[in-house]
């Protein structure tokens, strides 16, 4: 009932602002992953919580899209509110232009926030709805949202270059020559949370997940101008930020000052990470745009090659996730061996107990997936302390899990065996181990894409009829964002070569509906491997150390190099760990993983 | 002295049609792989007779552009000619326009042949060549080649519906279903020789290696409008063509029959293939150019996908052409064991010999290569009668020849070892088929594109830091051009994906460059393999039938599968060959291949 009297209210505004329907995204200015629960509208007056959807109201109507990962929680949460679930990339659903159309034929007035959509969003939202008419309004939800949360900016830390390896004096010195715009005036707009605190060697704990400071930055030929709450940054990091050619301004004053650029100005912005606002704040009379000449941009593009100061971090982060994922590992063999009734949730929560001895443990990088049996199909899964499934028998427990420390992000996930398999499955967990050996064993030349390795993972199992439906590799964050860009390794053509300092998740996997479902994911750092007359040739070092359950392998699947692969694995991670482990632990990972 | 001469000669011209350059390319109006002599004005002009090579002449100089395949050999033949040579893509190579403006940066006119560019090329050119001004002029080599041969044209064959499974009334019914015109008036123009002989289902024999007459065809709303040679068409082939809904006219009269369409039809054309002289008729006053809708146009993707009467002609096409090459091995094999001096001339000559003792046999699809040791290794080396080496020792014989049949057109490499050889030779041999098998044993969802599967077949190579730097796979036509598009299997992204019909060859290879050269290749076929909840799947169906050898693989680096794959391929060609050879012959096989 709560929902329905919001969405009138919303109505009443929009016959009040003289429009028919407003489109209501899931973003904010910044166009990251997560966003802060201030920007939670479609939420709040959907109940729809999943991570991706687009609320449309009119007067006349409302309707939610979302894509088939939640379609049935979708569902479930619209239920009674009144909002028409619209199944994205399904046989007869609308696209949201077409069904405001079949409303408004004759053409009416769309609301859109324009702190919320991209420019080139804007563009073809404006040429698909012809002959309705888009109109731009500043956020309308203050005031009808009782107890809206506030936008929340937390303390800056300051990151050592002995964890960032490089100055962001240097960074900006490689950018401008990289822009290549010689002695031009220019301003390069940063918008991503992720690439200011790359650019800026700061983090912060505004977004969930995410360990950034909400803010923004313009880097031009003299100085980085970082946009940020300045009473959340303490004087001590002042004093660093200043030393290193950054001025800094508050975070609310970003598009006054990108409207206060002289024409002579040339502006170098992706229209596609720039809110139509802060576009339009730029294209002054007679400006010049300059189009990114790095696909995907040039700070997205440098932050994705770690330097070997941030690969040290990473070899380190792995290290301590290492240590807690066996302790975690160790606590569920025990748990299930002595009887003990275990939740997903729990286990879940132990991964950030273990994670915590670690003194540089920063939090969780997602939010676990702990998924027993038919559950860990769901491609979403998580369970929550008050919905949780017991760990039962005879089943895979899939675990994708990850964490920040203060010199790297990691990502990890291990489906393990729980008393007795099918063959089937059996069959299912070697055929996805090997795609994820076989990738980690790949050699290439230089100017290698993603797309040309995927097979690599995919091909076991599509030689038995079988794949799985999301990419195999994303690009992760040094402390930062634990999906990036821009490389990738997936089906789909990226045009991004792979280069030494890319550090890559490699996750094949295999879901069965309503049965079970098997992922194992290593991160995977791109090296420099051979050079000779033909080419420069790189391969990949894993950087992921946690055993793999090889007790369901059926090694009739796996060749000779394979096996020995994966052997050589489990030994190496034992003989890194087991330094770190008690003695009690180390024995159990030699018997279980070594035996 | 001559070419010198000749040089002068157009100089001459140039001056007195006021222009200061000519650019020469090597190409004619139907922008396909071969041309006739009439066309081969640069051959003739600079004496350079690769395939690929631009001339170009200004009143100060010469210079000739070619890639690396041809340095060695066009700085031969260029020599004493005046004309320098451009080696393309080396650091410090001038573009063709760079050159023209170093030496007129005031701006002159450079003049090309309307007949002889793209249009595309032509609006490239006009850009790059500012401020000199680009004009369009008819060729004027009629005058200065003493001696230039006529354009040929050779009678037209019909190819009945058994061999083509599609009459041309349903191709025209299919594609003017797939433009999506509606009802509108359009004219769909064909410029590719091979595409008018598909969609006519004719056949010739105008252009070297390429089975085609040399025509034009426009697909309107109610007919296809053959251009060719009247004369060139008997009368019961005149009969077909009538009958299938084709309209006959002289090859002489395309442009002007394009410059007579009403502005009201719709032009269906690509700019890259199409001559500016055709664009420029297509071009009035408020008509309208329709993109061709799918990816390397209609007519070259409906032709790439061959129906079951081609894919068993195909098969027949294989099966004859195998007998031909187990002969021809047969032999080599005798002949070396006698001791006897055998030349890579006489070979190549064995296999049209050989192959013309089949009734259907329609000449070798393409120039063929056969190679002993170093010589294997040169990209596009090929003995002529005066210049053909003796097969040596303890080294390769590289062997890449292909025919065409009435049903069909083949294109096989096999490289066989000779003497000793050294254990890099053996292991280079090895995972070169290894990359053959891999790629031959793929499975895949639908919509793959071959840029996905190419590492299948480099990936070996690439584990030993070697890798070749051509495509794996090219289309194959049907008793048509023996490369053909738009699908391939290489490391460059091409958004066609693999569609079940389509014949491709699977030809990984190693070059050591003085040493030798390896590459396998056979024909393989996309087909329908497994469809369940998860997605359709494809594999391929291998079409040739030619034993490999494996005496000198190296076993220990094929696994199990791959090892059972070759054996099991060279059991099946046995058996299907072994009845279409002599007793004697069999038994060869039998010992020689399965032995």
């Amino acid at each position: 009932m709560q929902r329905i009297g919001n969405l009138q209210a919303v109505r009443e505004k929009l016959q009040q602002i003289g429009a028919s329907a407003i489109i209501i995204p899931t973003n904010d200015p910044h166009f990251g992953e997560y966003t802060q629960a201030h920007y939670k509208v479609r939420e709040w007056l959907s109940g729809f919580d999943g991570s991706a959807g687009t609320l449309v109201v009119t007067l006349k109507g409302a309707a939610l899209w979302t894509d088939s990962r939640y379609f049935v929680q979708a569902a479930a949460q619209l239920n009674g509110s009144g909002i028409r679930l619209m199944k994205m990339k399904m046989a007869g659903t609308p696209s949201i232009a077409e069904w405001i159309l079949s409303q408004y034929p004759e053409g009416e007035v769309v609301a859109i926030d324009h702190a919320l959509f991209s420019y080139s969003e804007y563009e073809s939202l404006s040429r698909e709805l012809a002959p309705c008419r888009v109109v731009l309004i500043d956020d309308p939800f203050d005031e009808l949202w009782q107890g809206r949360p506030q936008l929340q900016f937390n303390p800056i830390i300051w990151l050592d270059k002995k964890y960032t390896g490089e100055s962001s004096r240097s960074k900006h010195e490689r950018i401008t020559r990289a822009l290549g715009l010689g002695g031009e005036r220019f301003a390069y707009i940063v918008t991503m949370c992720d690439e200011v605190a790359w650019l800026c060697n700061i983090r912060g704990t505004d977004i969930e997940y995410n360990p950034l400071p909400q803010s923004y930055a313009i880097i031009t030929n003299s100085a980085i101008h970082l946009f940020a709450n300045l009473d959340s940054i303490p004087d001590d990091v002042k004093g660093h930020l200043l030393d290193d050619k950054i001025e800094l301004h508050p975070y609310s004053s970003f598009s006054s000052v990108l409207a206060e650029f002289p024409a002579s100005t040339v502006r170098v912005v992706s229209k596609s990470r720039i809110t139509v606002r802060d576009y339009m704040a730029l294209d002054t009379p007679g400006v010049r745009f300059f189009g990114d000449p790095v696909n995907g941009g040039i700070v997205n593009y440098y932050k994705s090659i770690k330097n070997n100061w941030e690969k040290e971090g990473f070899c380190k982060a792995f290290l301590a996730d290492g240590v807690a994922w066996c302790k975690v590992l160790k606590y569920i063999d025990d748990s299930l061996a002595a009887g003990a009734e275990l939740s997903e949730w729990e286990i879940g929560m132990k991964f950030a107990q273990l994670r915590g001895e670690n003194e540089f443990y920063r939090g969780e990088s997602f939010e676990p997936i702990v998924a027993f049996g038919p559950a860990g199909a769901l491609p979403h899964y998580s369970a929550s302390k008050d919905n949780s499934q017991i760990v039962g028998k005879n089943n895979f427990l899939l675990m994708d899990t990850g964490a920040h420390y203060l010199f790297g992000t990691t990502d990890t996930t291990r489906t393990i065996p729980v008393g007795e398999l099918t063959p089937a499955q059996r069959r299912h967990y070697t055929l996805v181990l090997k795609g994820m050996i076989r990738l980690s064993m790949a050699c290439f030349p230089k100017n290698t894409r993603g797309s040309q390795l995927d097979i690599l993972a995919r091909g076991p199992l599509f030689n038995d009829a079988a794949m799985y439906f999301h990419g195999t590799g994303h690009g992760i964050g040094h402390y930062l964002c634990v999906h990036e860009g821009p490389q990738s390794i997936r089906m789909e053509e990226n045009p991004v070569t792979l280069e030494p300092g890319m550090v890559i998740s490699n996750e094949p996997a295999v879901y069965m509906e309503g049965e079970y479902g098997i992922r194992t994911e290593n991160v995977i750092l791109v090296q420099e491997w051979k050079f000779n007359d033909m080419n420069d040739f790189y391969n990949f070092k894993t950087l992921t150390n946690v055993p793999v359950d090889l007790s369901c392998v059926d090694w009739e699947l796996l060749d000779g190099e394979e096996s020995a692969w994966i052997k050589e694995y489990n030994a190496n991670v034992y003989k890194t760990l087991a330094p770190l482990l008690s003695e009690e632990e180390a024995q159990w990972m030699l018997k279980k993983y070594l035996g």
